[in-house]
């Protein structure tokens, strides 16, 4: 399987499992079937339609193409049928919602480039495509964003992201980077969890 | 009176009745007057500000005319001034706040199906400018948003919005099939509450 | 110093501050060193962003220069390495702190006029722009925005946009007015923190 054909694979998984992620959320705050379902489809697309309006790209291709929402969804309905089995699978789950980070990074900030935006709001849109769906989801659930208090996780979106637009200011071939940087952005998430790496707090 | 002569008037009262909710969640939290009349009007123009920013038409309309947001700030003067007395009347807001989501919901999916978006989207961005607003005011008040807890709220929009849009489809006259598609709205909700209508929750 | 001289220093302190004050937060919130400069960009930023989609400029202009970013992102880090020692100096900051709300108050009513808003959208961007990122701020710390419940704060900023809207509907000359409206806008804000004026309360 070449790198091209892993990547709508990967796209669907990313989607699937950040629905997933809504729907743990929502489960445990005891939410009914259909909140359940909306907070796992604003937690799948909510990243690329701030994307998309921020780009100035409308309608949204999340209200354009129904695939993504559809697989967030299901992602949250497979979180109200199993949510207490999927509880005991944190890593398969930690590791496709790493994948679907750095994927979502990496082409949100090929999109801004695509669109004529500079490199360093193009990492800063690739970052925030990345995060952004689930800063939604903490917001929604009041309370702080898990991505503002866990330890390298847009960190290493935000790495991915400039990975990628470094590459594309030297001219590096598309295929080899893209898929470079969406490993470098896996693999910082995935140590950072491995090795339990933190980030300096302020004394107080 | 004609349907069409009603819609402009359900608008009005839709328009108020939520600014009156905002105004009263600000009450409860013992906001000051501004904080009250901000809160309300935020609360009874996100939806439809939401909604054009996702079709591209900007400036919103509710920056444009006036008429909404003095409306959603009058319902919240009228919470700040009378919140005790208005508490004692739930079912009357209960009724007009049905009204208005069901109005908003097939009104946000005729703007959406007239700039050219496919049923899907059209019906959820005609649910989304019907909850919109009492989405923000839950996230500004840092409370759970009641649309996501409350059985059958999103879901009696998000019918309206299907009817209107399925109904458009196989080419039904518009006034009547609008109006049956806020009246399924309205009946769902309002049923849902007169019968406790519960929704399924997950095993935990 | 001409006032037109002034600005762009106000514009850059005013940012830095709002830098300063989502830093601060964090920080007392426990954020690691990239949670606080994350939470520090957004509150310096999100005002701006808030107001070009709403005029429909997109890409937002925090995208395109990264000096608003950086300053922010400076001010955030100046709180995560001082906070200890900036919580005694409240009474500067309150004062720059009002400067930025005066100052992004009337530049965002400055830009809405000049993209063709009639007066009272123009003033209620304005208010927005200046309120913008604090709200995002709290919003991201699950609290209840500060601009609801501080009194005299979004008031202050809306006075100032409307003084200036309403002098350019008179004509007066441009930098005296620019710079009177958002003298008014300050002095309202100091003088409430000062005598400590509050606006009435509901009775419950």
């Amino acid at each position: 399987m070449t790198p091209a054909a892993l990547f709508p694979l990967i796209d669907i998984l990313g989607t699937l499992v950040f629905g997933l992620s809504g729907g743990m959320v929502a489960v445990r705050r005891d939410l009914d079937l259909f909140g359940v379902l909306v907070l796992a489809a604003a937690t799948g697309t909510a990243g690329g339609i701030t994307r998309d309006l921020l780009l100035g790209q409308t309608p949204p291709e999340a209200l354009q193409a129904m695939t993504p929402l559809a697989l967030a969804a299901l992602g949250g309905l497979a979180a109200f049928l199993f949510a207490p089995r999927i509880e005991r699978f944190t890593r398969p789950v930690m590791l496709l919602d790493a994948l679907g980070l750095g994927l979502f990074a990496v082409a949100g900030c090929q999109k801004a480039l695509a669109a004529g935006l500079a490199p360093p709001g193009a990492v800063l849109l690739g970052t925030l495509t990345a995060i952004g769906g689930g800063m939604l989801r903490d917001i929604m659930a009041a309370e702080i964003p898990r991505v503002l208090r866990e330890e390298v996780y847009a960190l290493a979106a935000l790495a991915g992201a400039a990975a990628y637009a470094a590459g594309r200011a030297i001219a590096l071939p598309e295929t080899p980077l893209a898929t470079g940087a969406v490993a470098l952005a896996v693999a910082l998430r995935i140590a950072s969890v491995r090795f339990g790496w933190r980030l300096p707090h302020a004394r107080r």
